[in-house]
């Protein structure tokens, strides 16, 4: 379903652009390039940025407009990242994602359509538009590298395509409820912690250092997990230094009768 | 708020992902960069691909761990690009995001961390790190370019943030209902419709190719707006079609009496 989006590049001055482009477009599981008069391409430059992705140029189709990039389109994406004159109806990445799988599942074709790195798209380009995407960027700092966008769009089809398939965008769930509700402790503390978690292990014979396995690593993944408070960490590092003094012998601050 | 997430890249080769990371970061809102043993930095690549952010670049902490990197953090991210022996809970970007907020919501400190280009981060390295964090990519062609992985967990990350805030994504809502559940036509179709629209307003003496004003744009935005059909398309082009006959005198093909 995917092939059926392709992303049309437009008047492209930088063939690394190209290449970057190409290898967020594979990472997506996307595969069709179309270029509109790039200004430099084929290119070594955009091979080397493809990292891989070179099948991806390779068939890239060039064209000399817009209007030939977009033949058989039913729906047609403009990135802008400005305000225009004539309001247009805008989308955010997620929502432009939602509309393109759904445009697919229709039976259309889809095309995401980026400008030039300096200028963007032009007004008479972004009219030929359906709808424009802007990636919410800081309004003091709005302009991202191309292939970076190419990217977040991307992403986010690939994000809509996998729960429209019932996918799952990971391989395993944990829950975090609890983890997010919790009083934070900091990593330095932690790691603290399992500083002398470790050194209790050995001295209770628990631990053997020179068969150490994968006990501390469990134990980390245990309690990275569990969104430790101070409050607990003073309580968990309290029976530690406990379990140290009854390993070594030493007296204890306080002892039931 | 957005100030408490540390981007940290570890060990970074190229020192112009450290530039396109810095310029991801500055365009989606953070400004904190920790650099763990970069490999080259200062660096004038660095500096070029950061196209405006080398403010992120100058104000980076260089330290020499990852440890240090992560002093006083309360919840930390890594990203990992592949299956580990010992499974770790396991978030996708949109849930680390949200993770995220959360933590800077409580008071926390967070830090999403990057591995090296080739070879990710170590194991050692992910056990440090309270989730790992996978960019749900193909799995034939999974691996990332750092500067765009960088730039979908901060899109991410300001995506959640403006939810948290109850800011806009975008500057303009659009119902996208209609649009989505239409047949489609196709672009070229749409074009053709367009060209014979604007012919037709002008020999109907509506629009003046002199001074056309925003009439055609307008009408784009309508009709690319509505999610045509083909059969809405034939409906509209027979309209054109007679009312050209009419301006030009000729004989109507079906006459009502």
């Amino acid at each position: 379903m995917l092939q059926r989006i392709r992303v049309v590049l437009v008047n492209t001055s930088h063939p690394g652009n190209i290449g970057g482009a190409a290898r967020a477009m594979k990472n997506m599981g996307l595969s069709r390039l179309v270029l509109v008069d790039p200004q430099d391409f084929p290119s070594a430059e955009a091979v080397a940025r493809a990292s891989g992705a070179s099948d991806i140029l390779d068939a890239a189709q060039v064209v000399a407009t817009l209007e030939e990039a977009l033949a058989g389109c039913s729906m047609v994406f403009g990135t802008s990242a400005r305000e225009r004159r004539i309001p247009w109806p805008l989308l955010d990445p997620r929502e432009s994602a939602s509309a393109s799988i759904a445009q697919l599942q229709a039976g259309g074709e889809v095309a995401l359509v980026f400008g030039r790195e300096y200028a963007g798209l032009t007004n008479e380009e972004l009219q030929r538009c359906h709808f424009h995407v802007h990636i919410p960027s800081d309004p003091e700092f709005s302009s991202l590298n191309l292939a970076t966008a190419v990217q977040v769009l991307t992403y986010e089809v690939r994000m809509a395509w996998l729960a429209a398939e019932g996918l799952p965008t990971k391989l395993a769930k944990v829950e975090t409820t609890a983890m997010l509700n919790a009083q934070p402790v900091t990593m330095d503390e932690l790691e603290h912690f399992y500083g002398q978690l470790e050194a209790t292990l050995i001295e209770i014979g628990f631990l053997d250092p020179l068969k150490p396995r994968h006990l501390m690593p469990r134990l980390r993944r245990l309690y990275g997990r569990c969104g430790i408070s101070k409050l607990e960490m003073n309580i968990l590092r309290g029976i530690l230094t406990e379990t140290q003094k009854t390993a070594r012998g030493e007296p204890h601050k306080r002892r039931e009768p």
